[in-house]
């Protein structure tokens, strides 16, 4: 008989968004015509833009013309440069700094085979399950650190030593972005703890406060302990074509016997290992959406999603409910009149035919709270608003 | 201090292709000028076909229009269906056991995680380098299966117990195909043992032996014992592209304290913690290849890589060589005067310019031996051709 990996037996039964598909599936068998209003899973609403649309068919033709084979694990370089430039400016990075990648969620999950096994991770609660789920996989030690409505789901440090952290600014599913001080406090907290901060910024296309930080690498001291992980899936509408990126300092290291050893090397000898890059066309893709054009469109694109969140805060807050975030994120942390968050997403689904996710969902401390989703066209978003006015009081009929 | 996964220390210093890599910059940088033939990393020289190119097009058209978002993470129904109607016909497998990915070199590495931390992989040496170097860093343990020479270059069942086993037919470097015959044998010890095989058909499309199976599951007994592993790599010049698949039997199961767990229930909840999905376009413009005009571009790219193989074999032998492979495979396995092969990829990349893969690349059983690529155009094989025969006195100087 072949063993299983036994941390498979510590995962909650059921995985969160996998849930809600059977939820929604279960209604569609039951109402097939019900008139559904996705602001469940954050996943793009607009179609790709038209200057996207044209790099992917220019690499295309690209390809049947020239040989683009392998390219290499840490993506083309062609892109590494233009996001150097473009989204780094200023702050010292080489090339080898930074690593191309099929989506962020493969980056954020994989970094965690260079730590030790033993290793203790942080994980901030609620959580986007993906750091949760992948740490149990690994084996790794759990520590929960609270986020809570009393400190404004600002996450702080622990008391105890911790190996990594994983840290999400603008926050899912809080959509409550750290300012500078807060990222600050995490970063010298990680210099005295000599603690590695995976800080996961997907969502940084959306921050417009001017105290909040668009990298963690612009506060000083961030380079000598903190990785940042990017995505191109909600600030260009990639969703359906798999493109992010990690950036590691070289300043990062990691240890055995008292000997120390490059993250950046540990990282690349992976990748050489277990990859053999990313899509030639899709990494074109990219390029165009960081200059031009491309980048005024994608651009509009966060506008417009961005506003819509805004609308969508202002009419549940109208309703007499209090909610987070929506500001310099694409998600709205919305506390309901339950403390069960899976029982108000069943009505929400049932009766207004709304989907969201339960904040339970994110972690015990997310209980109490729906997450919605500002990732929806204006036509989602008017209906939303009535449907949601139309029943303001079956919305309190819990308080 | 953050500490390292330790199994890192047990990786030999430096990689394989990165290695060659190297003493190809190396040379560059002596010889700006010097003209390069590459019969080394078996990657594609022709262009996209154009069915393909357009494919990808319209689904950039597509995405421009529509909607694409995230998919499901074992990919598109459209492309699971049909790859089970063109590739596995009348072998009586449902959607729910065939898994697309974004390259067949991530799942073979990824399935690892489903297994015993302490597992016990059978790795045949000489070996695609993944194999071995992905379970050093998950830290299981190694049994080396030698493939020799005097067996034909055919792996046995070894009299041991393994958990998991790596078996690659058409194989990679040796070009040796397995039959029907050889693979009943391991299929037939994987039951008697509890083995699970971890089939790697990524040349799958050069067979032309009737006795060797395009499939393992042609074989009776296969479902219960072996996960099969397909590219569109080299079978559709995809190398640029990125796209795999997995097809994992229902009938497959891993054991914890006597209970009995899903392989295909556990690898889709591990894909969908750690992936998001694979590329709309990319997945639509590997169903291009599966019928009409799209597959005969594609088997006519295939059917000339596999002609310069046999043309370079032909020529090797001419020489006064033994030749393996080249058949049923895009690999030659040339045997060297030498039994030192790094010595003799240097004599060849710097006297002739040609860049090969010395055997000693694959394990020590592979010391001897060359590997040749006939992922090469006609030009680049008439050069080698040349080359090699205005240098045969040379090429045997030591033997």
């Amino acid at each position: 008989m072949a063993l299983m990996n036994i941390n498979f037996l510590q995962l909650s039964r059921s995985y969160l968004f996998s849930t809600i598909g059977e939820k929604v599936k279960a209604l569609r068998e039951r109402e097939k015509e019900a008139p559904l209003l996705n602001l469940g899973v954050g996943d793009i609403a607009l179609p790709l833009a038209p200057t996207i649309v044209e790099s992917l068919k220019d690499a295309a033709d690209d390809m049947g013309e020239t040989v683009h084979g392998y390219g290499s694990a840490e993506g083309h370089l062609f892109l590494r440069e233009k996001l150097l430039e473009i989204e780094y400016g200023g702050l010292g990075f080489s090339a080898e700094e930074i690593f191309i990648s099929d989506g962020i969620v493969r980056d954020i999950c994989d970094i965690q085979d260079l730590f030790y096994h033993d290793a203790t991770v942080g994980i901030i609660d609620p959580t986007y399950p993906a750091y949760f789920e992948t740490t149990i996989l690994a084996g790794k030690k759990i520590h929960l650190i609270p986020c809570l409505e009393e400190n404004g789901f600002i996450p702080l440090p622990p008391d105890q030593k911790l190996d990594l952290v994983y840290l999400c600014s603008p926050n899912n599913p809080t959509g409550i972005a750290m300012t500078k001080a807060h990222l600050k406090l995490w970063i010298d907290w990680a210099k005295e703890h000599n603690t590695i901060l995976l800080f996961d910024a997907a969502y940084e296309k959306f921050i417009t406060s001017k105290d909040v930080p668009k990298t963690i690498y612009e506060i000083e001291g961030a380079k000598e302990v903190a990785i940042e992980f990017r995505s191109f899936s909600k600030s260009a509408g990639f969703t359906g074509l798999r493109l992010g990126y990690t950036v590691i300092p070289k300043e990062l290291f990691l240890y055995s016997n008292k000997e120390r050893h490059s993250i950046t090397s540990l990282w690349r000898l992976r990748q050489d290992i277990k990859t053999n890059g990313i899509s030639y066309t899709v990494q074109k893709a990219g390029f165009a959406t960081l200059f031009g054009a491309g980048k005024k469109e994608v651009e509009k694109q966060v506008e417009l999603y961005a506003n819509n969140g805004k609308k969508l805060k202002h009419c549940i807050e109208s309703l007499g409910f209090t909610c987070y975030g929506g500001t310099d994120s694409p998600y709205i942390w919305w506390k309901i009149p339950t403390t069960d968050s899976w029982e108000y997403f069943d009505f929400l689904l049932n009766e207004l035919h709304i989907i969201t996710i339960p904040g339970r969902g994110f972690g015990l401390s997310g209980e109490g709270f729906m997450r919605l989703s500002s990732f929806i066209t204006e036509e989602t978003l008017n209906q939303t608003i009535n449907r949601f006015c139309n029943h303001g009081d079956k919305l309190c009929v819990m308080k």
